[in-house]
Order: structure tokens, then C-alpha cells, then sequence
């Protein structure tokens, strides 16, 4: 099979990725536990061609094609490279992709975007029938893109599987499943206060994190919240999940804003949909919100309480448009391709 | 002089006081540095009266006067409380008060307030003279409202004077000037997003201050803070003192929103303030912000900047109006009263 076409969701943390070892590599610095999403993808076809070169193409809702920026495309033949050492394969690829949500809006566009790719590439390389979830993984999250890593895998994720040690090394550095979808139907009402891609990347919040005087401490206080957030998965508890969900959300953007030099990926608008979505609480529902590095807004909450969140959340003057998410079953390979 | 009226005024800290290890004496945790306003100010009169209880009176600014709230008015008797245990008097007194700005908007009210009603009533008791600045700031201090304490004072004020030792000591803890206004004639143009009082008092905020799991840290990063506010201000360095300011305001925010339950003083607005602050400072203007518990943003810059700060500020949606203050010289004795 040498064109393959994968669908790979976004997904949203409850526990972050924040501040890395090696950045290169994306070895984080502590465990993080994510959401997959359903309906925010990146959908990626990955054809081995007999050039000398990769062909990168961002594909239009259109049907069109057009080039993406040199910074992108440098991204990507990275990640092809790694594939072609991983593989011991020298072809190059054409590789066309396209998303479902607004690029480089906190909407973890690089993780559903790397994610499809690592994945179709990999079958496009023929293979994906031999290759466990944890290679995968694994391949993912050297694209850079820690959260990559998460991407592959549906429902609830842990990255590492295991403990701030394991963070560390190269071999225990990939996520695992921890709960499928089907275990707990969480949904996921996106409120997207802005579209333009932010002023900092994640990539250099995680080198500045830190610098940070409060970046230790938080560390420590981690193994205490990643404890709350397994037993709240477990049990699918959200009343349970959702203060210390809120809690770290705003912990990633203190942090960030205590860097040197600092950085503030809050926009007015995010401030006015928390504040909403304190009120929701205060009214009875049960809503959390959480935040990627991005001013966008993630309000966490159950089916019930979902139409009456995305209304809500609908009325704001900041909020541009709602996307509503939920818990999905992770990557999809897809039979029609992107060209 | 049985009738005295004094305006006092607000004053805006560089380095905060927030949290105490005394809440009801008001002995901070830490020491901070302000800046006494010019322009906002609370205006008293306290007269001394045959009476067997206190009347208390808000004076409005079309002359006439209204009953304020209970709780405002408990404050206050306690204060004469302590004036009157101080004095070994037991008179009662008639009073009343009335602001230039917003009141409990993060604009300090309760300092300049505070100050002038301490101060009033020394002079209703007829001990002005008698009295060293130390100890005038000691009794506005222990109106529970600790600012008050600085605002007993002109120019740039320190609070305690010493070490973070004195700041737990009764004796000590008392404001002295570290500067006259003439030292250094800096700008403050206060873009007030919200008139409304604050969820959650200053009082609430210092209580909780010390549930933050990053409380103890700020305190091991405010000697090295301190100092360099102490240089800036020896030096009228603004390009010194900005970084360190701004950081500091960010500070006492990323507290409060990690105290327990967790404090969000901040509106919209106020995040549309701080990025614009940012713009004028990349367009090459010396222009810094800073924030009490409060949403309002204060810009602190040099009065070449103070019209070009001010029209950029007014011209904000989210901005309601703009104040344009700076150094003052502190309270003043009036020769007309309220009443």
C-alpha cells in the first residue's frame, strides 16, 4: 500500500505537557493525560513517489492545493526523514493535508496534524500491520509535537504510562490507553475566541517554561493531580475532575506568564468565557474549562449538560464560533484520499 | 480643633502587600513599596461630638450626604475604636467622608480612605502636632486596611522600612518615605475597565493568599524584587523599574488565581490594557503596568509619555475612562470641611 490516508483527531489535555528535557526529542518533563476528540482532525494522505525530493501540499476544502509555509514544510520533511531512518527506507513521499479546525489557534493542530502524518506515512511504508501502538507512538512524538504521541490512540491517553522518571527516557516516552471512548462519554464544548495562529508557539513556551521562578513547585504538585485525574477516569467522575482540570489549565498559563520573558496566550475573550463558565456552575452544571497554549477555551461536561453549555458559550460576543466535541475513538484509516 | 478634614490619597504599590501573618492588625507577610497618588483622593471630616455613638456619613458630590452601607460603617467605628483607645479619649464623633474615583473598583479606596479618616480624627482629638509620621501611619495601619499605611505618606513609600522580619512586628510596621515626589516626577494612567466593586475583597484575597502552592515561593523572589525597586527609585531609572513592576503585578494575579478556592480579579478589559501596554512599549514608549486586587490597569511612565499613554488607553473599547494622575505629595490639611 503505498498511499495511505489517516484521519488523526486533536485532543485536550487534563493534565499538560508543559516544558521539556530534550525538546528535540519531546521528552517532557512530567506525565500529561489527554482527551481524544472526535470531530477536530487532521486528515493526511501519504503517497511514496520515485522523486528526489518530499512534495508537501496543504489540501483546500475546495478540492485545491496550495503550498504551506517554509517553517511547515521543514516540520514535516523532518518527520519524514525520522520515518525513512526509522524504516531503513530511502524513498521520498508526497503529502497532502488538510484540518478540520483553525491551524495554530491552541486547538493542538501539530498533534492531530503529526499524528495523521506519522501514521500514513507508516502506511504508506507498508507498515502498519506490523508495528505495535507504542512504535507509533512513539514515532509520533519525535515529530516534535509531544502530544503527537497522544493523538494515535483514542479515548483516554497517558503519556508516559508511567511515572516522572520514565518521562525521561527515550524508550518509556509513549502513551498508552488508559480508558476507551466507549468508557466514559465526556463531550468537549470548544469556545474558539480567536482563529489567527498565536503569538508564541508551543515550542518556545515549553523552552521558556523553566524559566519560571513557580516551574518546580509545579512539578511537585503534579503526582498529586495526575493522581485526582486517574481517579476521576476511573471512576468517570467529573465532579471529581473537573476543579483540578480547571485548576491545571490555569497552572500552564501561570506558568507561562511567570516565564522569562513572560507569555500571555489569554485573549479577553477567554477571560470572559471563564468567567461564563463559573456562572454555568453557579447555575447548576456541571462545566469545567481547560485551555491548550492558546486563548481558545475547552468547557469539559457531560451530554446532558452540552446543549445548554454550547448555547451559552454561542451568546458570547468573544466567542467567534463553538465547536462541539467530545471523547472518539482515535485515528480512522480512510478508503478516498486526499488526491 | 475639634473639626478637622484632611484628603488623603490613594497610592499604587510596586511591590505588593499581599497576605498577612496578622490579618486583623494588618502585619503583612511581606514588605512592599508604593507610589502616593495626587489626584485620587478621599476627602474627611471628623468632628468631635457630645453624642454617646458615631454617626458616619457619605458626602455626595452634589453636597447632600447618605447613610453608607453596614459594613463600610463597621469599619469605620472600629477605627475609632482604636482612636479612641489610643487617645485614652472617649468621645464619639461625627464623620464624613467622600472619594474622587470609584469606589472598592482595585483603586485603593480603602487606603486613601482609611488614611484620611485616621488622620481626621487625630486631628479632631487636636494631637496632629504632637504626633510623629511613624505613628500615624501605625494607627492608619491598624484600620485593618494595611495600605492605609503608606497612603499617610507623600512621595515613594516604604512599608515596613526593614527587613521582612520587621514586617511581623507591631512596632515596626509602620511606613516611612523612601523619596519626595520632587525626586522623580513619574506618571500613572489608571484605564478603569470596571466601576463595579470587586467579587472578592482585598481582605478575602490576603486570607487566602497563603493557600497558593506558589505563595512561599513569591515570598523567596521579593528580596531581589525589592532591591531592584529600591535601585530603580535611587536611580529614577523607569527603564529598571518597568520589568520588575509589571512582573510583580502578574504576581500578586497568578497568586490569587491559584489560592484556594481560586480569585479572578481580572475583566476582559484588563487583559486588553496589558496587551496594549505591550504595543506602546514595542512602538518605543516607556510605558509599564501594574494591577492591585482589582481589574484596572495602572500605566506607570514619564510624563513625556503620559499624553500619547493616555490617548491610546481612552481610545480602547473595554477601557470606561482614563484617569491621569502621578507622584503626589500626600495628604493634605483643608481649611473647608464636608459639613
Amino acid at each position: 500500500m503505498s498511499k495511505t490516508t489517516v484521519s488523526a483527531p486533536a485532543n485536550i489535555a487534563f493534565i499538560k505537557y508543559w516544558g521539556a528535557r530534550d525538546l528535540a526529542r519531546a521528552l517532557p518533563m512530567n506525565p500529561s493525560i489527554s482527551m481524544t476528540l472526535k470531530a477536530c482532525v487532521s486528515r493526511c494522505t501519504v503517497e511514496v513517489t520515485g522523486a528526489d525530493h518530499d512534495e508537501v501540499w496543504l489540501s483546500e476544502p475546495d478540492g485545491g492545493f496550495t503550498h504551506p509555509g517554509a517553517d511547515f514544510v521543514r516540520r514535516v520533511v523532518e518527520q519524514l526523514d525520522h520515518l525513512r531512518a526509522w524504516s531503513g527506507r530511502g524513498e521520498h513521499f508526497r503529502v497532502a493535508t488538510r484540518n478540520t479546525f483553525p491551524s495554530s489557534a491552541g486547538l493542538a493542530s501539530s498533534a492531530s496534524g503529526f499524528s495523521a502524518l506519522t501514521l500514513a506515512t507508516v502506511g504508506a511504508l507498508g507498515k502498519t500491520a506490523t508495528t505495535p501502538p507504542a512504535e507509533l507512538s512513539r514515532l509520533a512524538r519525535r515529530s516534535g509535537s509531544g502530544s503527537a504521541a497522544r493523538s494515535v490512540l483514542g479515548g483516554y491517553v497517558g503519556w508516559p504510562a508511567g511515572t516522572l522518571d520514565e518521562a525521561a527516557e527515550e524508550e518509556g516516552s509513549y502513551a498508552v490507553q488508559l480508558a476507551p471512548a466507549s468508557h466514559w462519554d465526556l463531550r468537549d464544548v470548544i469556545a474558539v475566541v480567536e482563529t489567527g495562529a498565536k503569538t508564541v508557539s508551543s515550542r518556545d513556551g515549553h523552552r521558556r517554561a523553566a524559566t519560571s521562578p513557580y516551574y518546580e513547585r509545579r512539578l511537585e504538585l503534579l503526582p498529586g493531580r495526575l493522581d485526582v485525574v486517574r481517579r476521576a477516569l476511573a471512576a468517570a467522575d467529573l465532579t471529581l475532575l473537573g476543579p483540578t482540570l480547571e485548576e491545571e489549565a490555569i497552572d500552564l498559563h501561570l506558568i507561562a506568564m511567570s516565564s522569562h520573558p513572560p507569555i500571555f496566550y489569554w485573549s479577553p475573550g477567554t477571560l470572559e468565557v471563564l468567567r461564563t463558565v463559573r456562572e454555568l456552575r453557579q447555575e447548576g452544571l456541571a462545566a469545567w474549562a481547560t485551555m491548550d497554549a492558546g486563548a481558545n477555551v475547552h468547557v469539559i461536561c457531560d451530554p446532558a449538560a452540552e446543549p445548554a453549555v454550547a448555547e451559552r458559550l454561542e451568546s458570547l460576543p468573544a466567542v467567534g464560533f463553538v465547536i462541539r466535541d467530545g471523547v472518539g475513538d482515535g485515528p480512522v484509516y480512510e478508503t478516498g484520499h486526499l488526491f
